[in-house]
């Protein structure tokens, strides 16, 4: 077998056999196949596709190219989620008490965020004495002890993909159906998940642009998920404003603690109590009987009534995290108001685009652009008007933080102004409610 | 201007300015844009295509990507032909002699074979004494003496040329309309060439295997050569048999005295005299005026009157080849006779897979597998029956030749004995007469 050949038959359309990928997938991760070739074979599937059995065996190959997470010892099905990125998508700090509250046992490794999204290992280390290096010895008694625990993805979990994504960034091979779904699958599996619940996102600020778009990815990923064996369900959720309110670390976090004190945004919460329905129906527990519905009833009234904060403080607390007395943790730095933007004139908001309001976090430094950029976890954006709000001439429409550990730079503050304030759009017109949840799929 | 924008552009079937295409050219020459990007560019191109001006573009940077050689001393528009390859193709010996005989001064770089198609180069130094490398700096000398001169490829040739050739062959990008066609006249133009006439095989035993895909690679030529300012003429010829009678290195220049000694075989003649008609038509020499019917009537008459072999001799004794009192050059090597394959039937020969019998050219040493092989010269195949012939079983369809300088591998022989063998096909019924010459377009 030989690569070119490999190539040679994608190039025309055919389907690759499972030798073959496997042979693709090992050369890569030994250094055998030359980056010349990769990128080449991964143009073809950009363009020509791949069936759903060969992006299973992509996906197999992918997980199986570093260590298996070996999860037996949480002694109940072992549940992930999973955003495909959106922003102030503050979800994972918010499912994960939810769930262990219902006696779910939950291991959840979790990335940094690059670019417009931030990652949430970095929102938890906003938090004083937060420890997201947990290593794989302890994770027993973490759950023992907590239920739940987060750290930050171990190095060898499906190395394939680590490589194959970083050519795919310098190769404009990263919009690819079956690329996006073994990469996403791959690193699951390879987390030792039997079910997974994957939030979809759609719209400006997310890699599907289109309900269309995130209906495929998502038959993709359930495909996947039939023929390697997982429960896959997949929330597809609107991206074309922020969630919630906050953008930025510790006000993420602080908006977290808001929800989970019974003062959450509408869509926050709506996406949050579906997710976290989703992921109890895929679980072993007393309640996954119940039906959807009536499970995000009860989640909400955990978030209102402090079950769930109980819970979110001893994962603060057991990973070594600082909280108050008040019940609130104690945060690295505190945001620090620099600017308000108000509305230009009377009417309704109709859109806040937001991967503009993402990129403007960046530039105050609340995200990275490149893997060493050191984050200021003050930075961001609260957002004071979403889709549909009225507002009058001059209002405040979003306010700008700025961190106490970073100099804030003039031009990037600016560039951030404008951004954010070219997010919005506004008309006389009330825009017509859209729902937060466009489909579920499994 | 970054690759990834460039290459993102192609993946979405986008046109690339003059200004993308420059820079990715210019990047593949100084070597700041990794083969990585390069190769996964060229599938988006092999997998979108390009338009005519994109190819046209990309052409001229290839030929300007090295020098352009100054062919103003010739006194006369320079002509240049090319084929895209076939099996037994002897036409640049033939036509050399043909088209100087009209006054035409010809510079003719011409590289070395590599897989089943034999290079020029290598023919004429089957030749005992002959010179293929002559210095830029006596062009002028060997033109004013002979009329003609034939030398390797300089290496400075369209450098980026050579770059993206040995990307393209290991990463299954070969096939390619646009890719293909910028290769070929990025050569002709950086050659000095004018006017260029093509041989466009088409066949089992060529690139192109159809008619249409012929006739679509010599449309791109044409599109090319009117947006450059050059004259092209392609002539679209059948490589569904091998070319004339004989395959490897001495047997072709031994066919080649045959032909300029009035006794060439039919197909052969055909081509060569259609080639330098048109060859003649695209000149200024006085009998570019009559028609090509008429012109190739001459250049029959001159095959078979002996003037064709005075000026091949001048050609050979110009560049240091010795020639025999009887007007035939001297070898390096002759071959010798070690196998004859017979009909194993009665019928007529309906089909000579080209491919295959230049593969077993190389299996017998006279083609190369890898730039470092060397030659043997007097090993080949020759062809005694051709496609429509009446045989008997037992009749010589073809002789397998060895030459002086290797010892024979026994399993190299029989493998090329087995591809010769099932290169033929029989049937009772006489199969229908192709045409040589399927189509000239201009």
């Amino acid at each position: 077998m030989n690569m070119r050949d490999v190539i040679s038959k994608k190039r025309y359309s055919q389907e690759l056999t499972d030798e073959e990928i496997k042979f693709f997938i090992d050369g890569v991760v030994n250094g055998e196949i030359p980056d010349y070739q990769t990128s080449a074979l991964l143009m073809a599937i950009v363009l020509n596709g791949m069936s759903d059995r060969e992006m299973t065996t992509l996906t197999l190959e992918m997980a199986n190219s570093g260590e298996i997470n070996d999860l037996s010892f949480l002694g109940c099905k072992a549940i992930d989620k999973h955003s495909t990125g959106g922003v102030g998508d503050k979800c994972t700090p918010l499912l994960m008490p939810l769930v262990a509250s219902f006696g779910i046992n939950m291991v959840k490794l979790s990335g940094r965020g690059l670019g417009f999204t931030g990652g949430t290992v970095d929102k938890f280390e906003s938090i004083e004495g937060f420890n997201c290096t947990i290593d794989a010895k302890d994770f027993k008694k973490h759950i023992e002890s907590n239920g739940m625990l987060i750290t930050g993805q171990t190095p060898n979990l499906a190395p394939a993909d680590k490589i194959l994504y970083a050519l795919r960034d310098v190769t404009s091979t990263i919009d690819s159906i079956p690329l996006i779904a073994s990469s996403i699958m791959s690193k699951k599996i390879a987390s030792g998940a039997k079910a997974i619940v994957l939030d979809v996102t759609c719209g400006e600020g997310a890699f599907m642009k289109t309900p269309e778009a995130a209906r495929e990815l998502s038959k993709a990923m359930i495909s996947i998920g039939k023929l390697a064996g997982l429960d896959v369900t997949c929330v597809i959720t609107a991206m074309n404003q922020p969630l919630g309110k906050n953008i930025g670390n510790t006000l993420e976090m602080m908006e977290v603690f808001e929800v989970l004190s019974g003062n959450g945004a509408e869509d926050l919460v709506e996406v949050v109590t579906t997710l976290a329905a989703y992921m109890v129906k895929s679980s072993e527990a007393e309640e996954s009987k119940l039906s959807v519905e009536e499970i995000k009833k009860i989640c909400c009234e955990r978030l209102k009534n402090g079950t769930a904060l109980e819970y979110y403080n001893k994962l603060i607390i057991g990973q070594g995290g600082y909280v108050h007395s008040t019940g609130s943790p104690v945060y690295k730095d505190y945001p620090e108001q620099v600017l308000t933007l108000t509305a230009p004139c009377d009417g309704y908001v109709t859109a806040i685009n937001a991967q503009m309001i993402g990129n403007a976090s960046v530039e105050l430094g609340a995200g990275r652009l490149v893997k060493t950029d050191e984050l200021d976890f003050g930075a961001g954006i609260s957002v004071h008007k979403k889709i549909g709000d009225k507002v009058s001439r001059g209002d405040t429409i979003c306010v700008i933080y700025k961190g106490k550990m970073a100099e804030i730079n003039e031009d990037r503050l600016e560039k951030a102004a404008d951004l954010a304030y070219d997010a919005f759009e506004f008309s006389t017109e009330k825009p017509a409610h859209e729902q937060i949840i466009i489909d579920v799929c499994c």
